[in-house]
């Protein structure tokens, strides 16, 4: 059961569809492990080419995943024939990205016909562990009458 | 010539290598292409694994630019034998990452002892045209006491 | 019970008389209504006098009570012989400022020796509906060896 | 000379008006003293009345100051019968808010149809001496076919 009702049937495919044409998340072995409407929830296993210059995972993929969590959080609510754009997010990184593997969780805080505020957390996940590396407040962008379709 | 005075004289050489460690940056094509007290600029060029649904760069690499221009600003100012922590950015996305290549400038606004505020941007270049595509407001911390190097 | 734990015995005092000497609060009409560890609430009442051109609570008043309460949920943790500062926030306006109060919740996300991370939230209250006006996510600094006293 | 050209031959008058209904800034001794296309400063001089605890501004203030620069800087390029709202700000507070008054510059960096981007600095005056007390960025909104004017 969600608190957000889609407006578009299709949401989930869409939703699924457009995450799989983001090169960046299957390059980095990114994964979209949880979609429900108004929430979505990203899984990042470390790799040792992800880093920062102390071996944590870099806050730049933090903040990917982050975002895109975000982003398909805010476009599962969105009506058909729409695109969802990032206009900005604030990030507070609260612990070194250590761990074995990161889940990004978004969710809508205030759906809006344009506008939807997103908040979102990224947690590190170490054996049984599990330590909030990030948090995130973002404003997504509805952008009407044009599809999230692969270019011709 | 810079506004700001180095305080530790080995300022340049602690952060090319720091960057040099960051596998982040070597596994996407950044590189560092300026660096002087209190300003940072890192180049990345456009390539089709690091894109999102519509084949544009990935905010999330826009973002990681930016904040590592933005923390190798931070760092050429801080004291020997410190470190530097992202405390947190905000970034607004302007344009989409359409272009050949990228181009983040760091720059510090306010340079601190424990804290240190840096804004950068990010540009596309594609030809002669430069574009904006991103601006980043961000706080840093200086890590007394615990030097960026290697860990053993 | 909170989940928090004060360093100073003498946290709730001083809290309270620190939000006593803000003559900003008292000009305003803003109490301190709720003061835990780690969590701070604050209460403005509606008044025409505060208003954006629209005849709503200005976003500044908005952002205002979140910081204070922010802060004071910050400041609720940290070590005697200090004072808080606000580093920086952002803050996501979700709602036009109507209803003849509002309150801010400020809760601590994360405490920190040097920096504290909190979230706010800012909820207008008309009757017996509520809506939630704004998000903030902010970051909080201790000022160690400098108490919060009045200035003589 | 503007870099940008307003799309309402009546933008000035507009913005001004707008300000005039802003009660905020009348009680708090504000002043629009500059208006230029996609460009606003609003000075406030110090009042004790206006201060945190130990004395300074109070950073809900210098926000205010801020966010309504940013609003008018953004409004004066929008289209006729059309309203702005503010989405989103990030502020860093860069140095206390001491003087004898205080500069808020709003300067938009990119405008849009719908979106539009803004940074603005606030700067204390004290004597010939001239601090920046903060930043910020900022997100703009513009609601068409809803002009700002007097609720009846």
């Amino acid at each position: 059961m969600s608190e957000f009702k889609p407006r578009d049937p299709d949401w989930e495919t869409k939703a699924r569809e457009s995450f799989a044409r983001q090169s960046a998340m299957a390059s980095i072995g990114a994964r979209l492990v949880v979609l429900r409407p108004g929430h979505c929830e990203i899984e990042l296993p470390y790799r040792r080419d992800l880093c920062q210059q102390h071996g944590y995972l870099h806050a730049g993929y933090t903040t990917m995943i982050a975002d895109t969590a975000a982003g398909y959080a805010a476009f599962s609510l969105m009506p058909p024939g729409s695109s969802v754009l990032t206009v900005e997010f604030k990030v507070n990184l609260m612990a070194p990205g250590a761990g074995g593997k990161f889940l990004a969780r978004g969710h809508v805080l205030k759906p809006g016909k344009t506008v939807t505020i997103v908040e979102a957390e990224v947690i590190a996940e170490q054996g049984a562990a599990r330590v909030t590396t990030a948090k995130m407040l973002a404003t997504m962008f509805c952008l009407a009458g044009k599809a999230d379709t692969p270019k011709e």
